[in-house]
């Protein structure tokens, strides 16, 4: 868009703080829902909620604020004012909404909503965070097996203003029982008499309450579609996960694995929101792990102290060497995760990965020596670069080996594989390659003073 | 699924061996095209080919092969064989497979094909990859805007099998200039008589060819929306993007900047079916320009070659030092990178987020120099402990401002913040670390022996 934010924030500003309601309205006509939720979050709290009760599609609006503005909103507002606004968003964002409020706020809220809301909102709230329960919306279009086409779509009239998606109907039975699917396409493609019954796609995709937000993700992704019917453990549909939630959590998880893989542990929300005290917490853990992860490179710097010092050349290449590993191995575990994480690899490949691994890791290894062997024959003698080669290649080929295997061992046993992190993956390969390289030096070199 | 690809793939080989084609389709009956098109690869081509060309949705399940697949049956099937199946696809995976092919089976394809898709096909392959065009299909539902409500769902009914989504038509008046846009949902809700022009949403949210395709899916996401108008210069709609489409490249950009982040340079495509070669050519760069950027980190450790020998126990923290400026750096470079990728983060932030990382930069140097500072005591002295104190905190605040200004810089110069790699930021923090880490020891320790 031209105009930006600020732009439209500061002529809100302006007509609000002269009581100009409807310029204020004007201004806003035409503009989506999330561009309105960016504007007035940029307004004075005080002016933005006035503005906001008297908007048409105001649930919408409120749901796109920050989690943060939400709540702080939500105790300024009158609990009938707030009831309101809460009746008319999307099942599942005024679960999210409700999660977030304080206990007390909570108590406030539930007895000016409805009935039925007030056990929705409990239902949903009921399911675990990362679940499909807990992305899920009760908000669906449903239709019973007997109905004919002309009845279907009389229904979906009624239906269409709560439901999130009327382009998929879902037929069910019995309790809720989950029979099949039909599409708005193909009902206003078939004759009106038609039985919905002899319409329906009957195997159904669809996810359970209990799995991961992520699998359910995949399975709309693969399967392109619009929405996922979420079933009970007795095949009963409790709501369905919409496209566009199913991206949210695409992107998300991506964010996480990124963050993850440069040891930056769990979400930290928003980059340039996020607070000093956030950002320190989430980073601190693995470079101070890393630090005592050095006791043991240190140890065998110290054991192979007399070799240091009869040839500090060695000392020119040792930072080269220690990372050479942590790098070619942080490559395969970032390549591992993310396959993993996008599921065109799973845990029984990695066998058949491995041999693979290692010819690549002996190809780069070798590509790497010769380069490290050129330096070393510049800087010592045709002894060191033999040790440096050598060294390169095993070095390289054991961070690759820990760093494709890494992820696997993980996931083995129920941890994220993007724990594999590259500083995780430096500190292992840090004290194996300090060995390997001072090992072999110690082997050859003493050789060579002995001749 | 219980049952997987390899069992249906099986059962599929052996009903084809013995020509029990009825069996064979019998068995795929009810699954989906992408779990057909699965399960198909894993059977004998020429087995495979047979059956394909007998599928209801075969145009469907063959845009579901990969792409060698693809070409590689497209090369065995007969021309007119071959243009039925195509004709039968969606536009974009047509045009997709047809820049795919080999010149000779270009021209052997083209004349089979109807002049209206001849044409479709060559304006679509004209378009560049990565952008908006390329990503287009222009099988999209189109309404005037004098049309009535009724006769707009006769004419959807019309469209709707040649259409990849009839949930929104879009409005065009002359030369298809995009008016507005209207849902099935308002359709299916409004009178009859009304007309389209009374109902369409005027302001369309909508792309243009040239645009980038993750500028593209960013706006799908942030809109909601199932498919977005794609126009020409001049204001003409030339194509639609799917949201489905959108959420694959929200998932492939995720993976190229996650294998950038450890310096794996461009797409390796599928990890499972990537060759070696690949592999290794996608890997070495990063790797074998660490080695030389190496150089300078070897020359700062020559340069205090006489403090290293005097005091062999700083060799001991050298890996530590060094690792520790290249890993923070690569936090920072990962957090601005993705943030970037998001779009969280514009390139004017800079300055704003650079006071707020040497703030976390600071906390964590202080944070690590303590741990470090501790081992320093054990292994040397109290003013071996000192410098290596200083260093840490010194080696820490470079390494962040490095690794979260790298991005910007690069983007800065149209370059892709992504590839703000560790390997890269590792081998800069390594010279920068090593110099840091023996001027300040070569400063302190002199003073000692003074003494």
């Amino acid at each position: 868009m031209s105009i930006t934010h600020e732009d439209i924030a500061l002529v809100l500003s302006d007509a609000l703080q002269n009581e100009q309601l409807d310029e204020a309205l004007a201004t806003l006509k035409g503009l989506r829902p999330v561009d309105i939720a960016d504007a007035l979050e940029l307004v004075e709290p005080e002016l933005a909620w006035g503005l906001l009760t008297r908007l048409p599609d105001r649930a919408e609006v409120y749901a796109y604020f920050g989690p943060d503005e939400q709540v702080r909103l939500a105790q300024e507002f009158p609990a009938e004012v707030l009831a309101q606004l809460v009746s008319e968003m999307p099942s599942d964002e005024r679960t999210d909404l409700f999660k977030r409020l304080a206990p007390e706020q909570q108590g406030r809220l539930l007895p000016a909503l409805a009935k039925v809301e007030r056990e929705d909102i409990r239902k949903l709230a009921s399911y675990q965070e990362g679940t499909a329960g807990a992305l899920m919306t009760s908000d669906y279009a449903m239709l019973r097996a007997d109905m004919n086409v002309g009845q279907a779509l009389h229904a979906l009239r009624l239906e269409a203003p709560d439901a999130e998606t009327i382009y998929h109907s879902y037929v069910v039975g019995e309790e809720r029982k989950l029979l099949g699917v039909v599409s708005l396409r193909d009902l206003i493609l078939a004759d009106p008499s038609t039985k919905i019954s002899d319409l329906m796609t009957e195997e159904v995709i669809s996810g359970e309450v209990s799995e991961d937000q992520e699998d359910i993700a995949r399975r709309i992704t693969r399967y392109d579609l619009l929405a996922l019917p979420i079933t009970d453990g007795h095949g009963c549909l409790v709501g369905i996960v919409t496209h566009d939630d199913a991206m949210d959590v695409v992107s998300e998880e991506a964010t996480d694995d990124f963050h993850k893989s440069a040891g930056v542990t769990t979400s930290v929300g928003n980059l340039k929101d996020a607070a000093i005290g956030l950002l320190y917490r989430k980073r601190v853990f693995w470079l101070v792990l890393l630090v005592f992860g050095n006791l043991f490179s240190g140890a065998g710097i110290a054991h192979f102290e007399d070799i240091i010092a009869a040839n500090l050349v060695l000392v020119f290449f040792l930072p080269l060497l220690v990372d050479s590993g942590g790098n070619a191995g942080s490559q395969s575990a970032t390549l591992m995760v993310r396959a993993m994480a996008t599921g065109e690899v799973v845990i029984k490949d990695w066998l058949k990965l491995l041999g693979r691994e290692a010819t690549v890791a002996l190809l780069l290894g070798c590509t790497m020596a010769v380069a490290v062997a050129l330096l070393g024959f510049i800087r010592g003698d045709s002894m060191v670069a033999l040790v440096l080669a050598l060294s390169m290649v095993t070095i390289v080929m054991v961070g690759c080996v820990i760093g494709m295997s890494l992820p696997f061992i993980l996931s083995k046993f129920n941890l994220d594989p993007a724990s594999a992190s590259a500083p995780l993956i430096t500190s292992v390969c840090d004290a194996a390659g300090v060995v390997i390289y001072l090992y072999i030096a110690a082997q050859l070199l003493d050789e060579v003073s002995i001749v």
